[in-house]
């Protein structure tokens, strides 16, 4: 069939929004109507060249949501009709990692999925023939694409896409870094460093579970007030700190933070999160993915005095499972996602999404089809 | 009184055994004969000179048994005759740390231990009247020393002394990094670099715990007999594997280790007990002591994928509460320390007991008085 994609032909190279072809759902496999998609930084990384992984042409995506359309052979998790949102980050239920209650990472289709293409091999995307790239197992840039059933979350149908689509991503992975990650306790100190997109669902998870201090830090003077919107406590903007921001930290928080955050993907943050982490059980928990080739380090006094150094991928959550409750926290009022998505545009103007995030002004960009 | 020490005048030089002047047990202090003290790494790291915060003239030794002789005014959980295992990491019960279950790093008396002094902030031992530093709070290089209360471990008086000071650091390091840092459930595939003093007793926690394979990481060829001793299932000399160590070790374990302990102090070697962690779900911990300024590096990648890198001091024991436990389980025959002490010497040849560290033929010498 014909679909509607931006395609990334070329890294560093704006999309280009054009029709390609889309096969139909092979066994196990699911087609879905893509209603709305959000445009993420690791999108970026990947279309920018950044990504030592990135394969091209490839129809990019992944925080996306929309209506099973079509099933394949011996699908039976979903049916025609559901609403849904892809998952990067599967659930078969049946591998070692799945199986293991202290990962997230199902490794079902992780091989074929890195390269590029479904489980059996081979794409469902093509342009006058020649193949084109999924991307992270999704590829929503496309107002239809076809999923393994496994990378779908079944949700409710009175939500609505152009919000949860964001569920796809960035509101679990915040909110899950707090509760699935670093399970903090209600009362914990907590500092969340970068105030984007993950940093202000880490916040808002935060106030969910009910900590106490929650300091927020960020260049950016304007994010003093999208902090304080989602429950942030105090703020910190380091080029306003009088010598060194991590003894700053340490002391504003009566000795570090409890749980500590990185959402900005620099190393060198990652270490002052690490540092700023409370002595004997502090733990801190990177979430930002940092350039190709770039190492954090520290002195190992900083663990051995207690410090624990964490990472989380999609918030440690298993999408089948948590995707949708997620969802009906949003829509029961527990957490919040309209004020995030600052602007709404059509596919064809994708391009225009991605100019938007390197300005730093909005939250959330999403595409509605 | 006159009491028989080995001072450290000066880093870089050899102990010199003399005669010193101890002063009687103040308020909340106690005086203990010490009847044995084991000669550990971190001695010789601060009699090097390697040890960046070490002060002189000291009193050195950490890991000592004896009888509490007498005590000072308020003192009520111990008495004379008690025997006492020293505590370099003292639990006080009252402070922020010990109030809080994920630390057993009491903070009473850091900041005076730190200044080799007493908690009132002057030295119990002098020399032709001018003071001598005590040592990590505990100073076992001498007959008699004097401690805080909160800094001794009330054990059972069957235990023999020239054994069980042991358990005042190594044993206790290795076992707890297993029980309490780590929490190993049975079954976990474990991987231990270094098996020296606390590397042997990394692999008899784990035998202790109910581990799967106990694999054993030296490049000393001589350790594997050693290891076996003590419960290590396979032993990898990193000089007799092709290609790079981390694969090698994610692959005999079938994808990584649950749990991995550096007991080296060297970080290359943290760095490859982080990466030979199995992906998703396994925990490194660093034990040994690095030199200073040296840091630990990897790729943020690592622990975004579900490596969690941890780090433990003493354990993550509680002296007072769990020593005499640790002392009760080697009496129990639950774990050994026999086979560990390899030379006992007299204090006059304390200087012997470190050339055999060196030699790194056997694993504890013990001095007996």
């Amino acid at each position: 069939m014909d679909v509607r994609a931006a395609v990334a032909f070329e890294a560093g190279k704006p999309l280009e929004v054009t029709t390609v072809q889309l096969e139909g759902p092979k066994e196990g496999e699911v087609l879905v109507e893509v209603h709305a998609t959000g445009i993420c930084h690791t999108d970026e990384f990947t279309r920018s060249g950044a990504d030592p992984e990135g394969l091209f042409p490839a129809i990019l995506g992944h925080e996306g949501a929309g209506i099973v359309v079509d099933t394949g052979p011996g699908v039976t998790s979903v049916k025609k009709g559901d609403h849904v949102i892809p998952l990067y980050t599967p659930e078969c239920r049946e591998c070692e990692y799945c199986l293991n209650p202290k990962t997230n990472l199902c490794q079902k289709i992780r091989s074929t999925q890195g390269q590029g293409l479904m489980p059996d091999g081979t794409s469902r995307f093509s342009l006058d023939g020649k193949p084109l790239h999924h991307y992270m197992g999704t590829s929503t840039f496309s107002n239809y694409t076809v999923l393994p059933e496994i990378a779908v979350a079944k949700i409710r149908e009175d939500a609505p896409f152009d919000k949860v689509c964001y569920v796809g991503c960035g509101v679990t992975t915040g909110i899950g870094a707090v509760i699935n990650t670093a399970k903090v306790e209600p009362g914990a100190n907590c500092i969340v460093f970068g105030l984007g997109g993950i940093g202000l669902n880490v916040i808002q998870g935060l106030r969910l579970v009910g900590a106490n201090m929650i300091v927020g830090v960020d260049i950016n003077p304007a994010k003093k007030e999208w902090g304080e919107r989602f429950g942030m406590t105090h703020f910190v903007n380091p080029k306003e700190v009088e010598g060194d921001l991590v003894p700053y930290l340490v002391n504003l928080t009566g000795g570090g933070g409890d749980y500590t955050f990185d959402c900005t993907g620099n190393v060198d943050v990652m270490r002052a999160a690490l540092e700023s982490a409370h002595k004997g059980w502090g733990e801190s928990i990177i979430i930002g993915v940092a350039p190709a080739g770039a190492e954090i380090s520290t002195r190992p006094f900083q663990l051995v005095t207690g410090r624990v150094w964490k990472g989380t991928a999609f918030g440690g959550a298993r999408g089948r499972t948590d995707v949708p409750k997620i969802v009906d926290w949003y829509m029961d009022g527990k957490i919040e996602i309209d004020p995030m998505i600052t602007q709404t545009i059509a596919l064809d103007d994708i391009n225009k999404g991605f100019e938007l995030m390197h300005h730093g002004e909005g939250i959330r960009t999403v595409v509605t089809f």
